[in-house]
């Protein structure tokens, strides 16, 4: 049987929920205040599982400080204190909505992780509003 | 791969466990404590998840203000702020342990919710006994 | 200068907001829901804390796992799986808002502390209704 | 002796640090990442408290619900969703630190709270960043 | 459709990563700060859980009270407030790393519960670093 | 009226509570399973509070990167995966008790903090034994 380990990592960020291809009147109806064309923002709470086995030698999954650095340097970097829609390819055409955000960071990761590690990624937009991908 | 959403709501209840089948001595005994014939209670933690495909115009499996709403509409007005085994009609005949209570808010929000989207629910009775309905 | 420590320690409980000497109209207008007379409940954290200068001996303000026997012997014992207003002398023509609970513990521990100790309890009813006593 | 009631409330919102008599050099000096021009934003959990003594016939120091509404009223509706800097007048030339918005609330809502009662506003912009006004 | 029901317990305990196998450079290159010999520590969360059935005449998967007293008796007991690598059998050639501590949890419990209950254990080292076993 | 900022950081520590005066049995007795001569372990959550008038500059109190920078140079460094009482000198003859440690970061933060502005400092040992010095 495998074992998962999971990191905790956070950004905040700004950003606004939004269709181009639709009227005002249609983007304010759908996203309410989240559509706000000055922006609002979140804090995120990240959470990267790899499932795996653990190496003998050292009885690790995958080291958690590299874990860290790696999720720091490929995606905290990235949308931490930025306006995701304005500051960010990723969401320059694509809707920051938090399933959208945790799609994106696992395409991200998935890149950078050994492909006998399956890839899971959970995100707090808010202490009640939680998005996991994939889907448990 | 599939997103799964969760939205966090809660509601604050008084119990009692109690099988009116058996004696006050076996009830006494096998649900000690939870037994009080004149209840206890909890603040409830209910967390909703939605499983499905982010939508391509809008980014989401589940408008999350349009699930909160749900959940409030048909679980929390039900159930808080009542006694959950004088007030409801649910628990009128069946012990509202945290298992039977999460099964019995899996049934009613699984009504309201397009068959296309899986449907689970966790409830934390307290920050220590939590349970998962279906189990993951 | 003094050292504080604070332990928390919890409860669960039934209960009801009500006046006796009111009309059951303005009891209703006055406590909303908390009014239900089947009553309801929560989770109670409870964080005590003592005020004083650490014993040079043990390093020790109080011995924490003392003060944890002495909450749970003098508190948790006549509170935990209690309906306040019905299986407590204290809480039987007292109505047990979170502010009347947080100075009846006060006053049960005052007597069971040394008088060179500071006393000050903080009862969570919910993660967003807290009393302090005394107040800071 | 007197009694604390506390009141937690969040609002979701984007910001920037920025001082605008100053080059964008030291702008960006000062306030590092925080002065991104395009804005990042926070979670903000914000806890009221109010002191006072309890009155004899409700057992409130202040009704719980009526503070959380009024909160949502006077605070929250102004600043949920919304660009701190861009979108409200309290501060388009006031930078929007934790200190300056906890002061910000408290201004506010002394003006709706009974002189009676002490007022304390605690904000957590983050996990890790608080602000507390009045200092203890 | 089966139920979990998961209960939280804890313990404090001393560790240190530690590979004999290697030189003490080697093991410093790895392990890093964990691997100081003078050991440091960590409080342990631990959740437990049972898949099944409920019960139809408890409406109880599991007695959480009796799952409480048997992770106390049976993991508890010898973790807690103990050097892992010292003072229990289990680590002293085994490397006391979150993922073997979960393994080495699993096992012990495994023998004491019923095999038609499926058996799962979270371990958080810290709020950050989090291991499953078995991986969901 | 003065605003306070708040800054939380953690560190991982092994101790062992111990008076090198006392014969084992009695530290045995006044320390119990604290006393484990080969140490047990804590994650502590440390809180610093710094009491002033936010600067009209730049509407900090301090800026809270130096004062996240500044914990963890002159105490995180010192503390974190470390034996208090073997591998510090702060505590190679102080009992690590939560409150000496919390007096001992006191002191260190004291000298590196501005006189002008009021120092405090909040320990968690764990969740539920908690120190604060000076206390409030």
């Amino acid at each position: 049987m495998k074992v998962a380990v999971i990191r905790k990592e956070h950004f905040n960020s700004a950003h606004r929920l939004y269709n181009p291809k639709w009227t005002d009147e249609k983007n304010e109806k759908v996203f309410g205040k989240c559509n706000n064309p000055n922006f609002h923002g979140h804090n995120y709470d990240l959470y990267v599982k790899l499932i795996g086995e653990p190496d003998p030698e050292t009885g690790y999954v995958y080291d958690m400080k590299v874990l860290s650095d790696l999720i720091r340097d490929k995606v905290i970097q990235k949308f931490d204190h930025k306006n995701l829609n304005q500051d960010t390819d990723e969401f320059r055409s694509l809707n920051p909505t938090a399933e959208n955000i945790a799609v994106v960071i696992w395409n991200i990761l998935r890149k950078e992780i050994d492909p006998s590690l399956e890839l899971k990624v959970t995100l707090y937009e808010t202490e009640r509003n939680i998005v996991e991908y994939p889907a448990d």
